[in-house]
């Protein structure tokens, strides 16, 4: 079923506008036909009733309820340098099924906050798009940016993605019975040896990937999908 | 160390030239320096010498042997039908760890054999360039295209990546023991459920990945990615 993201709910109807009225058209939506549709409020299975002005009027046939999925993993990402490489990561973990984005402030990322406060908007953008291709009921949440020596290990399994090779295979680590994963990944040259043994002393558990060494965007794509395969 | 690739060997002496001199320059490389260098003919620690004309010259120290890793994966990658992804695909799964790329020809995928061959060595060059990236000893081999219904159960383990989402969860697999995988991605627009059905009848098993569905570039990357991290 095509999928869609709608803006406002008015009573039991949905209007879809902007770029996703445009998509409407280009996959010839008919009168009739049963979409998905997501809004603030959550999913809904609506059919499409026609085209009113500028906006694509559905009728709500009913809620779409969903199970959140367990482990939630929330993602520190060391912000890449080259900014771009972000989008290439949120779209990666989105579809490895990565809970949360945070944007991480390290010695060798990104580290001017403000503009990685201004490019949010677009990283929720891309977020959401990305939701539609990969089938999520829930989007990726790019949350604000954190430095790095502010992390604290709130989850139930708190892991830093080792650039020196060391630590513990991915296949060894015990999942039972985990709720919430932190992982944290560096930018592009990798954390500084103070910062992972900074981390390491905090309590997060460092961890490798086998058996070469990954680009930034492909390291937190494996490493998510590994974990969210091996539950 | 830095790693380079070279052209021929004359004697103990490799010449790195071309798009590699520049590189070796730009890195400035200064005579004296301890080097890695590939050729034809395997891995070499190499002394730099200095440059002749358009040659820079390297003594061979020794050469660096190395081990492969079992067990080895060979992609069998339906050809995208967007060609570019494919080198997507390549940069993914030689990080990853992949032994051999086979462009494989099926229903939905690019299907005009030529148009691949005339491919194959930009597609060769982009694995030598990963290969120099991610710290492998061996480059990722890019094969020449098959047929789809040419495809045989060769190896010790023989899986598909099922786009209907049925078959087994990829931590289920057992793998001790396994010398040679073989597996088998569909492309942009998934197998047909004839053709899935039909590798099944030959023996391959199919495989499912959690928990959304992924774009081509990132299926393969992860699932070759999986396979070396669960062993």
């Amino acid at each position: 079923m095509e999928r869609f993201l709608g803006k406002k709910i008015y009573g039991q109807k949905v209007a879809i506008e902007g770029q996703e009225l445009k998509h409407l058209k280009v996959k010839r939506i008919k009168a009739g036909e049963l979409l998905e549709v997501l809004t603030q409020e959550g999913w809904f299975l609506c059919k499409f009733e026609g085209f009113q002005k500028d906006l694509g009027i559905c009728q709500i046939v009913e809620r779409i309820e969903y199970t959140p999925r367990f482990p939630t993993i929330t993602l520190y990402q060391c912000t890449p340098v080259h900014l771009k490489t972000m989008e290439d990561v949120i779209v990666g973990v989105s579809q490895a099924g990565a809970h949360r984005l945070v944007p991480v402030i390290s010695e060798r990322s990104f580290r001017d906050k403000k503009t990685i406060l201004e490019k949010l908007p677009r990283w929720e953008k891309l977020s959401l798009e990305s939701l539609k291709q990969c089938g999520r009921r829930e989007p990726l949440i790019v949350d604000h940016p954190v430095e790095l020596s502010k992390l604290e290990t709130t989850s139930d399994l708190n892991l830093v993605l080792d650039n020196y090779q060391e630590g513990l295979k991915i296949k060894d680590l015990r999942l039972e019975g985990v709720k919430s994963i932190s992982l944290v990944v560096g930018p592009e040259g990798g954390f500084s040896s103070k910062e992972v043994q900074m981390l390491k002393d905090k309590g997060f558990i460092a961890l490798r990937l086998e058996p070469y060494t990954y680009r930034l965007e492909a390291a937190s794509l494996v490493a998510v999908a590994i974990l969210t395969n091996l539950v």
